[in-house]
């Protein structure tokens, strides 16, 4: 189990600066409590894609990322909407967080799932295909609240600060259900 | 469309040489009749994660993948499953296969699935997740028959080919529909 200060882990599924998705993960740091650790990874491409010839020895992004998710007690994600279904990008990290079987960091993981798009459905086929992929992985997937922040671009401010009153209200429920998921002296916090 | 002799293009979803899926897209050429070019792609590591900033200039690698599947008549995907999905290598070359929208080379375009995995459900979530994905980019995909071959190191002999007699079969009727979608001149090759 991860030891150290409380943490969160936020991994985004997109590439784009300007992603809705990553802005939704940023967006989220102002409803973790202040005594949690809150981090967002914004670009997971320097990952090799997976190949199990490379588990003997994986390259240093696997190990760091393997690392940084095994350290955090809990995960957030946030996938575009590509094809009715999560990003290859993403999939691809689910890849090599899912290895060595029997060991992987992503097993027993408690992780939330939410996500944002231009369009009226917020990603809810992404989301539909990620968890199963997290049955797959053995992790601790937060059933309520779903949050699909549609017509995303509306949502924000100049800032990038959160300003819908739904998704705002959703996203501290999500936050909250997430944190009792934390060790138990982390809960009050 | 496509034009130039009846061709197919067989894409696989994993990079191990000795993967079950890229051997079983070999083993469908003894299927093919030898008037269709057959070409199996046994790696699309060279392609970039999708990323919306390169669509103004793609690199050479999404070119040519483009351009090799706008020349096929039909494609066949097979995906090993990865966490109860597809791999997220195949998934982000149909990323790049899917735009741009409305001229996309997926669009319109046959494809048939099949997938080979050790054990004893042969790829059927993985396959499922992918008809999905495959109905966002608007193509054509085959409904029958489903291919799933399960168990599949004991289904090939020392040379790659298909030994199993229900394997085979239904790998013949699986080419046999998927030629029925190549231009009518073709059919009766």
């Amino acid at each position: 189990m991860s030891t150290g200060e409380p943490s969160i882990l936020a991994i985004s599924g997109s590439l784009r600066p300007e992603s809705l998705n990553t802005m939704l993960l940023r967006a989220l740091g102002e409803f973790v409590p202040s005594t949690i650790r809150y981090e967002v990874v914004n670009d997971i491409s320097a990952l090799p894609f997976y190949d199990q010839r490379l588990e003997v020895d994986p390259p240093s992004s696997v190990l760091d990322l393997r690392s940084k998710v095994h350290e955090a007690h809990a995960l957030i994600l946030a996938s575009p909407e590509y094809n009715y279904s999560y990003s290859g990008l993403l999939k691809n990290a689910l890849e090599w967080l899912s290895r060595p079987v029997g060991s992987a960091v992503l097993e027993h993981k408690p992780v939330a799932l939410l996500g944002a798009a231009p369009g009226l459905y917020g990603t809810v086929r992404a989301q539909a295909h990620l968890r199963q992929v997290l049955h797959g992985t053995n992790s601790v997937v937060l059933r309520r609240p779903e949050v699909y922040v549609n017509e995303a671009s509306k949502k924000f401010d100049d800032t990038g600060k959160l300003i819908d009153p739904t998704a705002r209200s959703l996203v501290e429920q999500l936050i909250h259900n997430l944190l009792s998921h934390l060790p138990e002296n982390f809960e009050a916090a």
